[in-house]
């Protein structure tokens, strides 16, 4: 069904895309446009570009592919006349949800579900996840404070009018370097801090923003140091939930990303989430766990939060990309008091669970997790020896499963060893100031690992 | 194809619905769900419930289904090889498009772009529409404010840790009663004002929100004193645009919906239009149009805004529900700068594109906007007819193609009568305080327009 190695014929952007992209620079900014696909030609781990170059693919639409490209089992999904409903008739599932809702989510969400949980409530993107996920710890908070009677009719009236007290003064915590989503010129995107471009010009909220850990690498050789630049951070957490609640807009809910994606691929110890885990409890705040990137099965657990061994890893877990759709798991206690509190008109897209059954399926049938794991052994590795024989060219090398990242000198040189490699058939991404993210889908296998790693010691070798 | 009558087993919801319910109860908040349906049965107007009851469908899905349950032209598309790969490979639309891309867009969404637009962004849904419309326009307010350079050092700074001048103090002007979109603690939701429990507990921004025009019907004989009350809404507009600019938040852009939907269906004349475009001009603001609930045909017009008749209606128009993808137009001028400043992962969803060509030539195959004309007027004349029967009971039925309206006397009346049509085999939905607003799809003809009179009437006759 795979191809079995890259081919390239032209440079990329080939000519074709080239046109392509001049053709669509008349309808849209095409400024982030790396070239054009043939997804029919691409399989597996293999993307097909529009002048029929055949790259080995560790970006995977942003980390969005879960078993590679064209799965024979997504292609069966597809054309099995039992599905073609959900394809056609999208429902307002938070009104008239189909029939086998219920069981479809118990065997395809739930069946995944973080530990600790047992609900969760779809929505359409990463985005809309985390947005909704606030708001569900907004009310959880409120309602919370307010015990046991309603809201007051000047918090009914004020709302309306964006003012206090209906829409009170509360904050998320988040930390710098995170990413959490930019649709609103507020919520989500105010609790992002990874690039400027994400940011410039756009309206924003006062919410307290706590530094992420700089851990120095590898990580076992720097236990000690680490471990005193996480309790800085914490105690810097304590400090900013302590200066909000004076300030009169207390944090309701902290976000963190159990790997700092967008933001450079930043790590932090176990010990460091089960600690902030305790002071948002310790402070009445809701954990909610960002998972959107972490998640499906990437880092060789389903859930990066998994590595950190605890039984009661978050209140709520947001997730999109590879599970296909978005949404979020959450604790019995954040469920809304009411309906319509979060709502819009599809919450999700059932058609997108079809997808999801399917690709779950495929990740036990074929022990996906244990291949990740396999994989992403060998990638970190090759990783190690290169900036061994590379130190001037590279640095950190950093990873869990196959979500590993690795620094090159400056960014100049991290878009250029991106560009030589791509040309040379392998498609990577980058993150953070000067790192490369590789995030290739869950069936990316040893033998991949070594082709990238030889393609990549020769572009290094070049250099 | 289609039914030809509703056809009821049991009171809705029956109890198989319930017992579905109960099994969702346990997964999710269920205090919106109506019913269960089995879409598999259901037939272009006609909506088939968990229990076997056949509804004529004037809600469909929050107007969200353009053409009815299971089209025959959407399953085609669906089960036609060539476009399998746009399902089951959803590409990360803004860096790496697929080739055919440029071509869909054209023969799709720009073959029915709004008069002076050519430029289209795709999105997934009406949030993040709203949303990234809202982007490009302070993104574009704050360039024209540069003029030739660039954003300050430290502007890139401070954009990053939420503050000024890099995160401006720029607003959006909405109207009372405007609704666009929840997902954000913040921008959209800064931006709605049509129910309580879409705002309570979130927090907002300081934005200015205008009176939009209460209007007495029927319009014809109200010609003055609607006047002169959309005047005096007018005027408010200006003097919120002059004390948000003294105020240091600056009005980038004005939104507003060509008829208020969630807020009870609310008119305004085509002359109120026009002057607000104009005023947005005078002042330097964006002018946006969400046509998300009155875009796709529901008026008679592909786009509401056509029937104010003007060749300069919007610097932007947002759309999703009946286009199947969100997405906004936009002028030249409101592209922004870079790549990246209007990104997310997926950036829209080529397989929506797939079935909304379909619908398109549906449209034009089948001349619907000519029927929803027809077919609105007959409805629109049958709730004249009512609101003369029933007068205790009904009034100010108003109306635009099938997109209608009608006022029972009070919250409660309103949702009576909604159960007592729905259990008699006709789904209706509610808008506003005391609204019932009528959805139905562009397949809806005369005869389904008389099937739900006479309905109707019979549960008026009877309450
Ligand atoms: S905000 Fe998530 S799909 Fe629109």
């Amino acid at each position: 069904f795979e191809y079995d190695a890259p081919s390239m014929k032209t440079p990329v952007p080939g000519p074709k895309s080239k046109e392509l992209t001049r053709q669509l620079g008349d309808i849209q900014n095409v400024g982030a446009v790396n070239f054009f696909c043939n997804y029919e030609e691409s399989r597996g781990n293999y993307l097909v570009d529009a002048d029929g170059n055949r790259m080995l693919d560790l970006y995977t639409q942003i980390s969005s592919v879960p078993i590679g490209y064209n799965h024979p089992a997504l292609m069966k999904a597809i054309t099995n006349p039992n599905n073609l409903t959900a394809f056609v008739n999208r429902p307002a599932l938070g009104i008239l949800p189909p029939e086998n809702f219920p069981e479809k989510l118990i065997e395809s969400l739930l069946s995944v579900a973080p530990a600790g949980m047992t609900r969760v409530q779809t929505m359409a993107c990463g985005s809309c996840s985390n947005e909704n996920a606030f708001k569900a710890m907004f009310i959880w908070y409120k309602i919370k404070e307010r015990g046991a009677s309603g809201p007051s009719a000047e918090e009914m009236s004020s709302c309306m009018i964006n003012q206090g007290p209906g829409c009170p003064d509360l904050s998320i915590l988040s930390f710098m370097g995170g990413f959490h989503g930019r649709t609103m010129g507020k919520c989500c995107l105010a609790t992002t801090h990874s690039k400027v471009i994400h940011k410039l010009d756009i309206p924003s909220f006062d919410w307290p923003i706590a530094p992420f850990p700089k851990l120095q690498y590898p990580l076992e050789q720097f236990v000690r140091e680490n471990a005193q630049e996480e309790a800085r951070c914490l105690e810097e957490v304590e400090d900013l939930i302590v200066k909000w609640r004076q300030k009169g807009k207390p944090v309701a809910g902290i976000i963190v990303e159990p790997i700092q994606a967008e933001g450079g691929d930043n790590h932090a110890s176990h010990d460091f989430f089960i600690k902030l885990r305790n002071i948002a409890r310790k402070h009445g705040c809701a954990f909610h766990v960002d998972e959107v990137q972490t998640g499906g099965g990437t880092t060789g657990k389903f859930w990066a939060h998994e590595h950190w061994g605890t039984g009661d890893p978050a209140d709520i877990v947001s997730f999109s990309k590879k599970m296909l759709t978005g949404g979020y798991y959450f604790k019995d206690e954040l469920q809304p008091d009411k309906g319509y509190r979060i709502f819009n008109t599809w919450m999700g897209d059932p058609s997108k669970n079809v997808f999801l059954s399917e690709v779950l399926n495929v990740i036990r049938r074929e022990n996906l997790l244990e291949e990740v794991t396999r994989s992403g052994k060998a990638l970190l590795q090759g990783l190690y020896e290169l900036q061994a024989q590379y130190p001037h060219l590279l640095s950190r090398a950093r990873g869990l499963g196959t979500f590993c990242a690795i620094d090159a000198r400056d960014d100049v040189t991290r878009d250029n060893l991106i560009l030589k490699t791509r040309d040379k058939g392998v498609l990577l991404g980058g993150c953070g100031e000067m790192s490369i993210r590789f995030r290739p889908s869950l069936v990316f296998k040893e033998y991949h690992a070594h082709q990238f790693l030889n393609i990549f010691n020769d572009v290094l070798a070049e250099y």
